[in-house]
């Protein structure tokens, strides 16, 4: 285990306090949130840094000189309003708060945890002044905030932080033209202009072009600086202030995606990747983190001196259990690593695709920059000319494939479910109606992993497309299934087909004999008991559901069989009526809201019988997987409890 | 009753055959186009007249010139793909292709009927290219036909007509960069420039500014010309078939909105109307009718004349009853006029936004262009400080909300259910993330009207927010629970509230004694009956439910408890005890799915009880009121039936 430690709040106070050149110190500060950032990470086991590290000498120069929150604090209506619209680099943003003494110790320390920080920002963290991490929201909201300020007669500018990836979301330009039509002079917008977006150049996935003049077309006054130099930072926030006030502003501030640790540098990591930069997301292993954090730590330690102080010292921090954690990893099960096992469902969705891909010539594969997490990286490598990437661009993505459909092809659309079955939602509807068919892969569903919070994690998408007429919803419970729904969505679907994938690993090998040719409607016996019925879906679950057998036949010899179902709204009555219909206890666990999943549609089919749906209440936890399954009741032991007191097992044994 | 009559399909021919000018021949056939389009809509009594008018020149020129369909036809894969984004401009386009003999006459005459041409563009007419009508898709779609085209090696240009307004969409612009990005030189973009969207003028509800430079700025070849000259229209068109094959066209076609006939076009009739175009939606009356018709057939004559043709020959159209049904009349009721109401919950509801403003200094209503049909127009006369015009960007609009709503402010948020729901949904989770309140205002939720079709019809929105935390759902069934639930919405919930409205006039006027204050949770029995209860909400589907009741109590002497229930997913357990849960046989009626809707609610409350769910089952008909509802089963006499069956009335009694 790597030694973990931190730049306390205290030194930043002596920096900021400090004589000497402004830029200097505030270049410092940014490299000292650098290191914090990237011990939170590290920490936490997953985060953002590429894009952290970018954006991170504007944050500290808008936190730290330009704005006024530092000094009359995030409470005042008349503060100045900073958030990042892109939200996954975050944990710059923490670390500059924690520099600033709005966020403590044991907090910034949390990230990522239950109680903690939130893998993307959250309004229930101080400093935290709007939820982001689904891209492209965050102009409009700020233009709601500078109409707020401005009807209020209120003081205090509005600074939203954008992506430049996440310029190609079409709400972006929806918000861009209606400031300007507002008139907000004092909605300023960043554009982190770091040339990368997840792992590949922008120009790559979806050609920006000029930015600049794109945003001055749309009525906005533009500037452009490197984004690292804090005396170009300064003149242009300068320029800014006495800018045109019926205009709104935008600074396309040029940075380098990793920014500040060398090997992490666009363009030499992206050289160093083949092509692939990999510093986007996750947690560096050992090895890179001490490089990174000896970097860091050796400039900061430069910094101190050239400013005349003495050197800083670093508190060590406890790595704890929880740093060294695999996503998917449950509590329940003690921890014991050996029953974590490497089977994703995604990549065998990715190698079924490219099989399939050999098999269907119409076949067309769209991705909306999410090629790596999604697995289809193989197929756009094999298939390049039937790989369509449309970017950060989730409406575009479906309507390009409803006319692809519409002209004899398959699409298989990927993105995350959160994004898919939400902002496209009306675009699906569009499709669907014109009888075409699409199979949409909807991944990272549910509520594992429970790091990057709630605007990732999708407990609402068999909601969102259940009232879909002819549309199947199916959620594979291993490698296998996955690849026999595929194949099945692919080939035999007479209508469209939304495939609902867990990212992270099964937390154990599913067994399911009968998957493949998969039947219809039909569920399979994971787990023998003639007490009580709990139906399942999806790896994670599925998972909890056998622990939570298992702890009821051993502490209660309470018999509850476990079904694995992976037809969420559509089931063959036959199956319903043989298998579930002869309990009396029938229990449906969700990876879902308990509204609008798969127990809302089984009670339609057994109209009349009682049947107890456990999900996910409330908002999704964000946390460890243990953490977030705890907390929702949803970890084998929680649900074992849970069943036994319904069933009333005392009393019936 | 005035006199319809139509310009047959073999007028068309010989004006095509005729010898002379092109341009003319062109110029005289959009206007014909624009008499059978006129006319169509006046017998449909509902349509776009003003973007028909405005953009018929332009798809005459390309359907009759410019493309290959008329020729090779519209099932050969290398056709050229011509088809409208708007897509509420499609009688022009039907028009056109009743012309081309495509279409043929009994159909063409059943605009908005059941069986016959959709209200807005559905691919099941021949001819129709793409399902559209819910703004700001077309372009996608376009780039994934001329995707496939290009692939597949297959000869045609995509040609996608859109307005100026949609181009307030921001998926427009996803599509835009995207379509540039693959160098899908074959793709051309018309934008029909027209000034005016909906009912104002676009560089008053949201500019648009120079959308020449914008488009170049994305990377496309632009022209422009005046959109009604077909001679301008053949050198730009000729200008683009020998332009750069890597970059797509977009023509900005300057055209005039209500084109054609003198007293619909812009400006002269904004200026007439007091600076509101009354000719955007709706058929007109009898008297401009008349005179429209009169205009349009004497430059049509003319241009026969012009040609050297002998003069047309109109053929007479019966109006049937049809052409002059009331949206909201039903066919159960014996269309008696008498039995329809002006009572509408949606004026209802301005009045109360418009009193709640006077109440309430922190109240900010937000609109995306459909102020009239949403009846905020008051608010925004009255509160102008406080009226938020968005244009048509629903995204943009709910994320301007979640920004107000963190500063302080209460947005009230109108648009369509089908595009607020279901467009924005991600923006709404996003919204509601942060723990703020917003009251979405779902217009035009139902199956009634049933004229515009399925783009516009939402029968999933309760669906698409029904697993969003702490939101409550509710549709008041008269105009005194509208006012009395706004007031609860905006001065006592304490999170986000939808409050769903049907658009139409109620066909009765509903009883409900005990709306206001509301009782949260609980329902008002409308009618008495002992034998079996029936739940309903929304004033469209309660009349169809109180008619039942009195069905069956006339016919078999049933007893059918008639409840009104406006809480959707939020219930009184004491209330669905005493009331619901006394009942053998509880039936809910649905308008909407019955995926998602009030029964699943029901079922999760009344675990265990059986439960009928009646709801629209597949894709909402298009028709008039008394067809949609006779096609799935849910006008009076069909409830009636299906109960009686249900309930097995015969051996009961």
């Amino acid at each position: 285990m790597v030694a973990l430690k931190l730049l306390p709040a205290s030194e930043h106070e002596r920096v900021r306090a400090a004589e000497g050149n402004d830029d200097l110190r505030l270049a410092l500060l940014a490299d000292m949130c650098r290191l914090n950032a990237l011990v939170a990470v590290k920490r936490a086991g997953s985060g953002h840094l590429g894009s952290t590290f970018s954006s991170l000498d504007v944050v500290v120069h808008l936190l730290y000189a330009e704005l006024n929150v530092a000094e009359i604090g995030f409470e005042d209506p008349s503060r100045d309003v900073f958030f990042s619209s892109k939200g996954h680099d975050v944990p710059g943003l923490y670390a500059a708060l924690f520099g600033l003494g709005v966020i403590q110790r044991e907090r910034f320390l949390r990230l990522r945890r239950l109680g903690g920080l939130d893998g993307h920002p959250d309004v229930g963290v101080p400093g935290i002044e709007a939820n982001s991490g689904s891209l492209g929201m965050g102009i409009s909201k700020g233009k709601g905030i500078a109409w707020a300020k401005r009807h209020g007669g209120l003081g205090g500018r509005v600074v939203v932080m954008t992506g430049d990836g996440e310029l190609q979301e079409g709400q972006s330009w929806e918000g861009l033209q209606a400031a300007a039509h507002e008139r907000l002079g004092d909605l300023w917008v960043v554009v982190d202009r770091n040339q990368l977006q997840s792992d590949k150049p922008t120009e790559e996935i979806l050609a920006l072009g000029g930015i600049d003049a794109k945003l001055a077309s749309f009525g906005w006054e533009v500037a452009s600086c490197d984004g690292h130099d804090q005396a170009a930072l300064r003149r242009v926030f300068a320029g800014f202030r006495e800018g045109d006030p019926a205009k709104p502003k935008a600074l396309v501030a040029q940075t380098v995606k990793g920014r500040g640790v060398s090997f992490m540098e666009h363009p030499a990591a992206l050289l160093e990747g083949g092509g692939t930069y990999r510093w986007h997301a996750g947690a560096p292993g050992d090895e890179p983190f001490e490089r990174a954090l000896g970097e860091l730590e050796e400039r900061v330690r430069g910094g101190f001196s050239a400013l005349g102080l003495a050197p800083p010292a670093l508190d060590p921090v406890l790595p704890e259990h929880a740093a060294g954690s695999l996503e998917g990893e449950p509590e329940s099960g003690a921890g014991e690593r050996a029953r974590v096992t490497d089977e994703y469902v995604v990549e065998a969705y990715g190698e079924a695709l490219l099989e399939l891909g050999g098999r269907h010539e119409r076949l067309v594969v769209l991705d909306a920059d999410l090629a790596s997490d999604c697995r289809v990286r193989a197929f756009e490598l094999a298939f390049s000319d039937r790989f369509v990437e449309c970017g950060i661009a989730e409406q575009d993505l479906v309507s390009t494939a409803a006319g692809l459909a519409r002209h004899g092809y398959l699409p298989v659309v990927n993105s995350f479910a959160s994004f898919l079955a939400s902002r496209a939602n009306e675009q699906i509807y569009n499709q669907a109606s014109e009888g075409t068919k699409v199979v949409y892969a909807l991944h990272y569903a549910g509520l594992i992993p429970a790091g990057p919070g709630k605007s990732h994690q999708s407990l609402r998408d068999v909601s969102l497309l259940g009232a879909l007429p002819g549309t199947t919803i199916v959620q594979p419970g291993n490698a296998e299934e996955t690849a026999a729904l595929l194949r099945w969505a692919v080939e035999d679907a007479d209508g469209n087909v939304a495939l609902r994938l867990a990212i992270g690993p099964s937390p154990r090998r599913i067994e399911l004999p009968g998957a493949d040719p998969p039947r219809v409607g039909r569920g399979t016996v994971l787990r023998e008991g003639r007490d009580a019925i709990l139906v399942a879906y999806g790896p994670v679950l599925l998972h909890e559901a056998l622990l939570a057998s298992e702890l009821l036949t051993e502490s209660e010899g309470l018999g509850l069989r476990v079904v694995a179902l992976p037809w969420l709204n559509r089931f063959d009555a036959e199956w319903v009526a043989g298998e579930l219909a002869t309990f009396d206890q029938i229990f449906v666990l969700e990876d879902h809201s308990p509204v609008g999943g798969l127990g809302d549609g089984l009670r339609r089919m057994l109209d009349g019988r009682a049947l107890s749906v456990l999900g996910v209440e409330g908002w999704p936890a964000c946390g460890t997987p243990a953490e977030a399954l705890r907390f929702h009741g949803l970890d084998g032991a929680s649900l074992a409890d849970r069943i036994a007191a319904r069933v009333g097992v005392r009393s019936v044994r």
